[in-house]
């Protein structure tokens, strides 16, 4: 079977899946306030100015700038303090020359006036006169009206994710309701005799299903809706049932476990008999993970991720966590970049075979500001150790390995 | 006023906020699959040994190690297969001297085996002979029993965050239900009688509330219990009664709005008229993000937060969000430091006042493999200026401004 060799860059694998995406993923509407975290299905458009009016930022008098020219504190320039503006309200009347109003942080501004003296640059005369100290220029503290967000704009663009200052600006403009898209489904199926669910105990050389569980977590970590399948036996038929059901009921189908040819041969097979194109590659040039079935099946990816839960993780985190998240793979240089944000100095030696990522789970610390990445050691196999670390670290194809004291990049979990 | 003087700095606003801290909030249980992103009340000790057996790392042969010794392609060392050891099952025989059982990825040792040869230093001769090309020490391509997590141990402790891969730890050894924390209850109130709700159409002075909004969804991102209590006006009695309900029924309290000196005169004398030890401090050293109050009533913290969007963020994030992320206020340097962990070049020289730490809205982007930060211009008092920004950088107290090209440490929004 030449197809087992397939093994495959990172970015050749997520090329070959690129020909199959974006995944179709419907919207749906939702209340602006359980909008976190979604991402948007089409642009949010501002229907109207944000502030509607010229607001004044700090406490102090609306002017008109020119008469304030040339005013210092030897020579201030004189006003009439018309009144104070009340907030939330109309000013009562305008600015004519020589005259100004109190006006408070937020305050509308009256006709005529363009700027707003702070009250620190003012000396009162009496109830009826101030002397301005100090000059100002057209547009000095104040928000002009649609400075923020102005009308017809698109306030946040389609894809865009949903944070808390989204929110904000969602109120703003008064959108009570926003087109999402969907949460991505992922069903998740976990093969092995030797598997038992975690609420039985395992008899001697059975073990419980752990995979199943970091999915789930690493599913709805990215936003997506994780759907479990249980444990199937290796055998073809169970298989070939549940995974149909599974693609069904969801976007991406995840299989784990079964690391052994043997296994991964009936699975291969399993994916490819239920539509086209069927498996794309079996193996990644990194480290751990390489161990890898990648298929779509109609429209749907279809991963066979490794059994031991480092490797699945690594695996999901390259291949599986961008589709949950945007339904695709960025071409986009920056943003794959920062899947990988921190640098990092690596506290140990570490060999690498050239030609391959590697991806080394880490513990992080400070020390005098600089921030160390302390290699967890310990077999891929074993949960401990992925949840001993605080993150990974990336040693690129390009190198044989890392020395104590290099540079490395590194990502949280 | 006095206090309206006691400006302090950050690590001193918690210091002195730390005094009334921790956070005093109930456990609950919860389902083992809903346990994403919750904080354990109580250590989890693991009960049993995991593996509960000897494992394969490998698919190969299971042996005792000795007989392995001295063996090389030109000599290899011959052993009897008893057979083959099913998955999932217990081993049908041990293994004496000159013998072995095929093992696949995940297998039970079989008794007196220490070790597993992978079938690629192996040659089979016949059905019940292999020569074995290369030696294997004891606990080669094994997992031990209790290697990942051994019984009796504090596999998870007490205040960790559950990530994917600790609810895989928590199914290995059979955890069902978890005690978490309770997420923190945080009542937000908006002050200020210019505003109206986002469903409203404002009328001229009026505008929409952004706070409560923004701080809605901090507050859900942080893994906390936002609930809204709207809007009220400016006026003494109104806001007792709010805050006074809002504190009731919640662990943290956070007003927003009322920047101009008299709303703040009037939210610190209702905190103070409502309990002991009432407001602590008026201001932070801080750029945006100044005007805070600082409280505590009773045992619960009560934040005035700036009326500014981007301020209030800020403050929100430096005072707010460890409380709700995790009851207290560090003291450990790492974690403190891991708030900002990014490493940016600045684009742009920015000026800064000496004994005020700044933070300063920044757009990220990456340019051969340098990340770089470029400060997002624009008024505190715009929602559109934390749209567009990626995160925020900070100035330190130390420093008069930064130059274009120097390093900056960075926190993702």
């Amino acid at each position: 079977m030449a197809e087992l060799f397939k093994v495959l860059t990172i970015e050749a694998a997520r090329s070959l899946l690129s020909e199959y995406l974006p995944l179709k993923i419907p919207g749906q509407k939702v209340p602006m306030l359980e909008s976190l975290d979604r991402r948007l299905a089409a642009d949010v458009i501002a229907f109207q100015d944000v502030p509607g009016f010229t607001r004044s930022t700090m406490d102090g008098y609306a002017v008109r700038a020119r008469d304030t020219y040339g005013a210092s504190e030897g020579m201030p320039a004189y006003l009439d303090v018309c009144g104070e503006i009340p907030m939330g309200q109309e000013p009562r009347g305008g600015v004519k020359a020589g005259q100004c109003w109190r006006i408070a942080t937020g305050g509308m501004l009256p006709d005529g006036a363009d700027a707003v003296v702070i009250v620190e640059y003012t000396e009162e005369l009496d109830r009826h006169t101030i002397g301005i100290t100090r000059p100002v220029a057209p547009g000095d503290n104040v928000v002009r009206r649609g400075e923020d967000i102005s009308e017809g704009t698109a306030a946040l663009p389609a894809g865009h994710r949903i944070r808390p200052q989204d929110l904000g600006l969602l109120s703003s403009i008064g959108v009570m309701e926003v087109a999402v898209v969907q949460p991505v489904r992922v069903g998740i199926i976990s093969t092995g005799d030797e598997l038992v669910s975690p609420d039985q105990n395992p008899a001697p050389g059975q073990v419980r299903d752990i995979n199943s569980y970091t999915l789930y977590g690493a599913v709805q970590s990215w936003g997506g809706a994780p759907r479990l399948y249980g444990i199937v036996r290796d055998n073809e038929k169970d298989l070939r049932e549940t995974l149909e059901r599974c693609l069904k009921e969801n976007d991406i189908a995840l299989l784990s476990g079964g690391s052994s040819v043997g296994t991964r041969d009936v699975a291969s097979k399993v994916i490819d008999s239920l539509g086209k194109p069927g498996v794309l590659f079996h193996g990644l040039s990194i480290k751990p993970g390489k161990p890898v079935v990648g298929a779509v099946v109609g429209s749907k990816p279809v991963f066979g991720l490794p059994g031991h839960p480092a490797s699945a993780m690594v695996v999901f985190d390259l291949l599986v966590a961008p589709l949950v998240q945007k339904g695709s793979y960025s071409a986009n240089l920056e943003e794959i970049q920062l899947e990988f944000p921190l640098r990092a100095i690596i506290t140990r030696s570490l060999h690498s075979a050239s030609g391959r990522v590697d991806f080394i789970r880490v513990k992080l610390s400070f020390c005098e500001g600089r921030l160390y990445a302390e290699p967890v050691l310990g077999k891929s196999g074993l949960i401990g150790t992925l949840v001993k670390a605080d993150g990974l670290a990336r040693i690129p194809a390009g190198k044989e390995g890392v020395e104590a004291g290099e540079a490395v990049d590194v990502k949280l979990f």
